[in-house]
């Protein structure tokens, strides 16, 4: 299999929409199809049949005009692409709900995803074991961080507080952020915010559910 | 910020492409970009200039003629747009750290979007009342979200029983499900089902943190 050398930079559009690709290949396979074409896929993927040839391209010489693309093949070298094959230790910062929540899922589909310190400002919480982890003070995160070898923070801190929050993570060497809070934070530019806006796609489905049938057109 | 009124009706070519629009705004906008042309925006999109450029204008006066459109400003106007002016009622399936997550937040960026009732099949939490709302039975999803006059159902259901909720659901009016568990359910035609899944907004964060600048190109 043709892998993809890490100075092989893909356009970062492209790189977007590999999780979304592969998203719906596993979904293919699962119905048992094992060949399709990028026409086709787009109905799946609502991504424009061009984009889809031209994002591909980026990856090598995986199908053949007229015949398609093999399903399983995608799926073996979108996954050797988006996978990470070391393990990546995380810091979850705030520990209500949602960060239990976090803490529990774990991130089952994939085993190299693993939380492995906890931060809190709740006085009740800090120093306290709760289910195998320590919750430490988010004013220790760059000491703690880099002593687990952290490279993954995971922000659950409300908008109110979360620019204060990310402010501690962006003291360590940490580089990378899922923030739950969709409120855009200021980070250097070294560091990636990834947000994820809950409110957003629940008002995407209702503006779909209310406008569209079910087919895109 | 010019407000667009109820009364003025899309037309439905254009409202199908606004959250494609917005999700790809929000992408340059993540990475610092705030000014875009046309015929950038028609490059990543892959929707034609002149069907952006006249989507657009159905919106307002969004931008000047060669300097293009101020990306801020273009993703408020939209989630405005997207954003529903009426109350929708919102059922809450599941109610574990997640569900109580969702519970206590309850979109605060959108007044309109409410949970009003919550189920769960635990024997233990089934007729309590919680934090002021009674949880009931998954089986009872078809009358108690009539009577709740429930348009939208989100569950936070596990991926090993998300079917079997999810077949409750369709038994009912609702149309429109918010899935925490990321396999793809198998649902009527007329049913749309949004999903969230954290496990691949995490490799994609993971994946550009190592590969990528913020820069977009």
């Amino acid at each position: 299999m043709r892998e993809l050398k890490k100075s092989e930079t893909l356009p970062k559009a492209t790189a977007k929409r590999l999780p979304l690709y592969l998203r719906y290949l596993k979904m293919l396979d699962d119905s048992g199809i094992v060949r399709i074409k990028s026409k086709e896929f787009s109905e799946i993927t609502q991504v424009p049949p061009a984009t889809i040839r031209r994002d591909f391209s980026h990856l090598g010489e995986l199908g053949r005009s007229g015949y398609g693309y093999d399903v399983p093949f995608l799926i073996e070298v979108f996954n050797s692409i988006l996978n990470t094959r070391e393990e990546k230790r995380i810091a979850l910062v705030g520990y209500g709900n949602l960060g239990k929540a976090l803490r529990h899922n774990n991130f089952r589909r994939n085993d190299n995803l693993n939380i492995v310190c906890v931060f809190d400002n709740d006085p009740e919480l800090i120093g306290r074991e709760i289910d195998g982890l320590t919750i430490y003070p988010i004013e220790r995160f760059a000491e703690i961080s880099k002593e687990m070898q952290v490279s993954v923070a995971i922000s659950t801190v409300p908008s109110k507080y979360s620019q204060s929050a990310v402010d501690e993570i962006v003291k360590s060497e940490v580089t990378a952020i899922l923030n739950f809070a969709p409120d855009r934070v200021i980070v250097p530019e070294h560091v990636n915010v990834q947000y994820i806006d809950l409110t957003t796609e629940l008002q995407t489905l209702i503006y779909f559910d209310e406008n569209y049938s079910t087919v895109f057109s």
